[in-house]
């Protein structure tokens, strides 16, 4: 590819960026620029754009040099000008977007579409082919990268990074994800720092740092970085191509080797001015190589004659002229820039195309016996153990360091991926191996980035991670969320495996951890968000969330919220049930109900692992107690049955709600998490006004007063009990049990020496977990 | 202080740890350790903790022989055993809690209190003196450190970061903010690394690459990074000394400048082995030196005599005998190691001690006329511009590169802070220079840290944000409310300044920035937790947003949240009806109700300022068509008055929420943020059926079918107008207007015209948008 046509395609580009962001008609120039040429409403950003396109078409030159099988990830921030300019170029556009022809009528219709309502957007949504990520948010395009290459070894990921996102922390530390990445199994990224030098209003820390620091610090993530110091168009594309080759002889030396070694990767420091070709200056302020470029460089182009002859001679001095013909169409020369693989066509970037479907071991083979307390997550290593060795390049886990806390560990039995240094320890129970199947790091949004981009990419995989530290990246699920709600609408875009999420190590046995370790808030950041995508499950036992991961393991599209525990607990369903009451989302049960087949008198209903313990022993004491007493026992595992059906497709309808919530009885509902969630789901349905929730309070007031334990009761910062926990949030057996006699108009005689009975026995408890630092043994049977 | 006495001193520290975590008697090992002298439930973390030991006794050193004002930063999770430690040998503890006296009982008392009911916690809790981060949840350490040095010139802040916590994207780039910092005004950050290896079950990376890979990237982050590797307690003393010595010499030579410039600080990395001084082996498993130190090192010493005899071995090889006397006081020895200054009492540590109330302009000053339409944060930029001016050394204003956008830019008269290279270009509106009182670095978390060891350390500050990214930091700020929820309870510290996040660039003005930017969803991650903590705040206007913050600025212990837009809007209050209205939190506004002091037929409420502007527009409307309509419409300021007081301080009683949204009639209320949670706040009052949401929704169904704008309509993903994205979540006028229409029984045979008469309206809003890529002008009248 000659870089004279490369320059021209570059040229274009940038006159194609500048036409998206300025031109509503005359877009080839053909006649003097008028102020009704120009967009009523300026949006779009420039800043990045001529960089992007660089790069772009630079890729282009290695895939087609090289026979590069190539994806091309874009990180910085509103660069979609830069992007979609080449890829209309390059005729991928049009292939998915028929309007956007390759002549006058087509490019006229992709100025007018940009940043217009119903057109295409100012990122690099999910409406454009090529794209795996729309770079709205910032701070993953490593990650996501990253995750793409994995199990891909023919894989070239180029990551066009900016130099404003690199300040995040995602970004900062996503670096070091080299040190997990084995050459022989997995692809390669190629980061390109797009160092521009600014951001919306303010210099980019790296750009004002020492060459040598900057160097320094790369070769401190452990990368050889080349600096391409670009000015001067043509000086520069030699000087990128020669980096670009440069890199790429990099690679192919390092993808030469056929054992497992830990590679020095090469990575491309592009240092161009900020708006780069833009106007240097205008009304005497710095446009080009300032921040001022970032997005609309000047905006009074429709009512100022001097913005306007000022952008008619930035835009001539593409010398549009040359670059299309009288009907528009790009120059040969332009087209011979294009690679036969185009990145937009690029099939890694629309990974439900090359999704090939687990091969599932039967979780029969997995499942425990209820009789026995169990720990709810140690089958599911078991299965997911299998799941590896069924798909060995297909299938993944990752964690941020707590998978073996997670009960997870059989699992390692595929080792854990890590290709730095290894010590005679490791051999110890390290599990280390550049073949290994399990990544952890400890940067909760590394392990989410990579997740993402392997299952953009067709693949498969779970996060296990800390429930209460998953609000971490509640953001960047929200994003991803955001992500497949559009992808689901585009027609070309194949469903994705789902996002699928295992919160354990949860907020009622982090008694011995503290208070910053506790949190069940995570599915209220995700809860009001897009129902076609967002599902919760609280299994609560082994064999239901074996089942529970077995579906979300087949299941596309979706981010599957999965929140069990890790530590011992009674066990309830054997598989068979198991599987009938995760498929249902909720159900009555049998062998916590009394009269179950009768209209109840109270429903005692629950979610969440530890709350359904609570309420089952709750429903033990109250039937010893109260003989007469019908009680109800509903156990919801998918928490958005609760919603109405017309708001999210697992709701229930109100016929089937009432059935199993009664239209007047009250409902003492056991949560997991914050109660008002629950109201939130429910207060539409008819009985609301009998729900009573207990879940975690931040706010707690009980009826308990010993002064000598006012500390304690408090509960917080510093060391609880499972049992205290419960005690104090309410969501323990006794609380339940006095609840209901009090809530039950035919217990009313009864109520006040039960209720006696039952507070001494919160007393007990709590005066036990005080002296001996741990729960009354009885009270965990 | 002689390195042999700190020896002794972190021999002894060494002890104590071992003992909190194990022993529950026998606690200065005067008989043959017993099964009974073990805790029986043994929490606690050793890995970390001799290298805290280590670092402190170290800062310790420093501290007298420099005569320095040190605050000492623990980053390392759950290393609480490291810190206690030597915060009791100090004769710190014993002062904020007196019955850890330095003599045998009082020994007794620390370990059994250690990690057990209503005692001391496995992290550095608000509790512990001298900590002003718990470092539950990883990666603020640096940023709280540079946030507490700022303005502060003689402190010297000892920031330990843990190797585990330096993967995490926040500590990832927190290095940084070392562009920030002058050191002729500001103090100075002395980052020591703990390289000790490994995490919960993983090496760490850090700990895996080479040397020079290593100091490369400390390099790379601007510091001058000094490798000590300890092995041999005798031999890494001195180099830890000779390190620190070092250390304290490049700073003092540093602070010597009385001209600004960027130095490049020392940093120093402590490699020693995780869990140092535990034994290197039991059952043939590697202890020290191996993540299995990271917690309890083995955990069978009441049932495994072999494990009680490694355990015994363990406490006796630091000699207990030698550093306590008969009556467990420490020996003389011990004593000397302590400084004048001790780490637990600096001042520093408690901020509120130091903190000075701002003096703050009149708001009057700064008002508007609210004939006018505004730009409401723009006002807001002055008054703080002026609060800067008033209060040179005590208030900041932070943010991620968005400060311009958001239109505070008047307080760049102040200049935002940088040291590192600046360019000609810097001179046109720049702003940048080092003593500048904005600081803007593009990761939210680092901003967030910044903040929040500014005012942690006795200050003043305001983060500014757009609205969707704040949920980037909601873990970060529910972490701070657990820090700040706590540090209410406890006596001896004093009430910090609140932590001010202002959300700008809201979700309904995300039209041209697309799906990525349009997230309310921040609230909802907050509204659950301590009703002490949290405030948010809705001003519907620039001149109550001028009241609000002026508030807020006087409170303490808070995060207020305050969202409002920064796009110009109408305005409705002048300043003395604004204070008024913000003081009660909601108001009937009777500008826009009709027969105010009726009993009305609907209540038209709305919260936030462009719901509110619909609302009200809404109200022209029906008034026009209804005229024997009665209106009354309310306003709501302070979202947790719809909470019922016995849930939120702030929140209405019954009857004052009757009086205002009556208890029979319909309410229509126009919300910013998710719908869903205006009926989390009010599902318990009267007239909670009749209520009616609207807001931000992701699951759009609307009335409107019009082919040829299906994708618009959808108004996802790409590119919208304000009115549009309005009318696609029926917040708009129309909506409204209909919505009441059809609510209200009188009205009935009004409603099938009226309504054609709506929807015609939106279809013609909708068609323009559509067609001009902006909204009809006179519906922005």
């Amino acid at each position: 590819m000659e870089l004279k046509n490369l320059h021209l395609y570059w040229k274009a580009s940038c006159y194609i960026a500048t036409g998206m962001i300025y031109l509503w008609d005359n877009v080839l120039l053909k006649e003097p620029l008028k102020p009704e040429h120009i967009k009523r409403r300026l949006l779009g950003h420039w800043g990045a754009s001529p960089g992007i396109s660089f790069i772009y078409a630079h890729t282009n030159r290695i895939i087609e040099k090289y026979d590069l099988d190539c994806l091309f990830v874009v990180g910085p921030g509103h660069g979609a000008p830069g992007y979609i300019a080449p890829l209309y170029l390059d005729q991928t556009l049009v292939k998915y977007y028929p309007h956007f022809t390759l002549d006058e009528e087509g490019l006229k219709k992709l100025f007018r579409s940009f940043s217009f309502p119903a057109g295409l957007g100012s990122h690099c949504t999910p409406e454009l082919p090529g794209s795996i990520q729309e770079g709205g948010e910032l701070g993953y395009v490593l990650s996501h990268s990253y995750g793409a290459v994995l199990d891909n070894p023919k894989l070239l990921a180029v990551a066009v990074v900016g130099d404003g996102e690199a300040e995040t922390g995602p970004l900062a530390t996503s670096w070091h994800v080299n040190k997990f990445i084995n050459p022989v199994r997995d692809g390669v990224v190629l980061p390109v720092l797009l160092l521009n030098g600014y951001k919306i209003n303010n210099p980019t820390i790296l750009a004002r740092i020492d060459e040598e620091e900057l160097i320094n610090l790369f070769k401190g993530y452990g990368y050889e970085p080349k600096l391409v110091i670009a000015e001067e168009p043509i000086q520069a594309h030699e000087s990128m191509a020669q980096a670009m080759d440069w890199a790429v002889e990099r690679i192919l030396d390092i993808k030469s080797h056929t054992e497992p070694f830990r590679p020095i990767y090469p990575m491309i420091i592009l240092k161009t001015p900020k708006g780069w070709t833009a106007p240097r200056k205008v009304n005497d302020r710095y446009i080009e190589g300032y921040w001022r470029a970032h997005q609309v460089p000047f905006s009074d182009a429709r009512n100022n004659p001097e913005h306007l002859r000022i952008l008619e001679e930035w835009l001539r001095s593409y010398e549009p002229e040359k670059l299309f013909d009288q009907n528009g169409r790009p120059i040969d020369e332009i087209l011979r820039a294009v690679p036969k693989k185009k990145i937009g066509e690029s099939p890694y970037a629309n990974g439900g195309m090359l999704r090939v479907p687990l091969k599932l071991p039967k979780i029969e083979a997995f499942c425990i016996d209820p009789a026995n307390k169990a720990e709810n997550t140690r089958p599911l290593g078991m299965f997911l153990r299998e799941v590896m060795r069924l798909n060995p390049n297909n299938f993944r886990l990752f964690g941020p360091d707590e998978t073996h806390s997670n009960r997870l560990y059989d699992v390692f039995e595929f080792g854990k991926a890590w290709v730095a240094k290894t010590l005679v320890e490791d051999e110890d129970e390290g599990h280390l191996s550049p073949f290994g199947r399990t990544i952890e790091m400890l940067s909760e949004h590394t392990v989410e980035g990579l997740l993402e981009g392997y299952i953009l990419t067709g693949r498969h995989g779970i996060l296990n991670t800390y429930e209460g530290f998953a609000p971490i990246i509640s953001s960047m699920v929200n994003q991803f969320g955001k992500w497949l709600d559009i992808s689901s609408d585009i027609p070309w875009r194949m469903p994705v495996s789902s996002l699928n999420l295992l919160l354990t190590s949860v907020v009622w046995r982090q008694d011995h951890n503290g208070f910053t370790h506790q949190d069940p808030g995570f599915i209220n950041s995700v809860v009001d968000k897009w129902p076609n995508v967002v599902r919760v499950y609280f299994p609560p036992d082994a064999n239901t969330l074996l089942f529970i991961v077995w579906q979300c393991l087949q299941s596309t599209n979706r981010i599957n919220i999965i929140v069990v525990d890790k530590q011992k607990h009674p066990q309830y369903l054997n598989i068979e049930e198991a599987k009938e009451h995760a498929m249902k989302g909720l159900g009555v049960w049998k062998f916590a109900s009394n009269f179950p087949d009768e209209e109840p008198d109270v429903v005692i209903a629950s979610c969440g692992d530890i709350p359904t313990k609570e309420a089952v022993k709750a429903v033990k004491i109250l039937i010893e107690h109260c003989p007469d007493l019908r009680i109800r026992f509903v156990n919801v595992v998918n928490l958005f049955c609760l919603t109405p059906n017309q708001e999210h497709p697992d709701g229930l309808t109100d016929k089937d709600f009432d059935s199993y919530f009664t239209v007047d009885k009250p409902v003492i509902f056991n949560f997991h998490g914050y109660p008002w969630l629950i109201h939130r789901l429910t207060y539409r349905r008819k009985n609301h006004n009998n729900l009573h929730v207990r879940g975690y309070r931040e706010n707690r007031k009980i009826g308990i007063d010993l002064t000598h334990l006012t500390n304690f009761l408090k509960g917080r910062g510093g060391i609880t009990t499972p049992m205290q926990l419960a005690i104090l949030n309410q969501i323990d057996r006794f609380s339940i049990a006095i609840d209901v006699v009090q809530r039950v108009p035919k217990l009313s005689n009864k109520a006040g020496s039960f209720v006696d009975e039952m507070k001494n026995m919160q007393i007990k408890a709590l005066e036990y977990a005080y002296n001996h630092g741990v729960d009354m043994p009885e009270l965990d049977e």
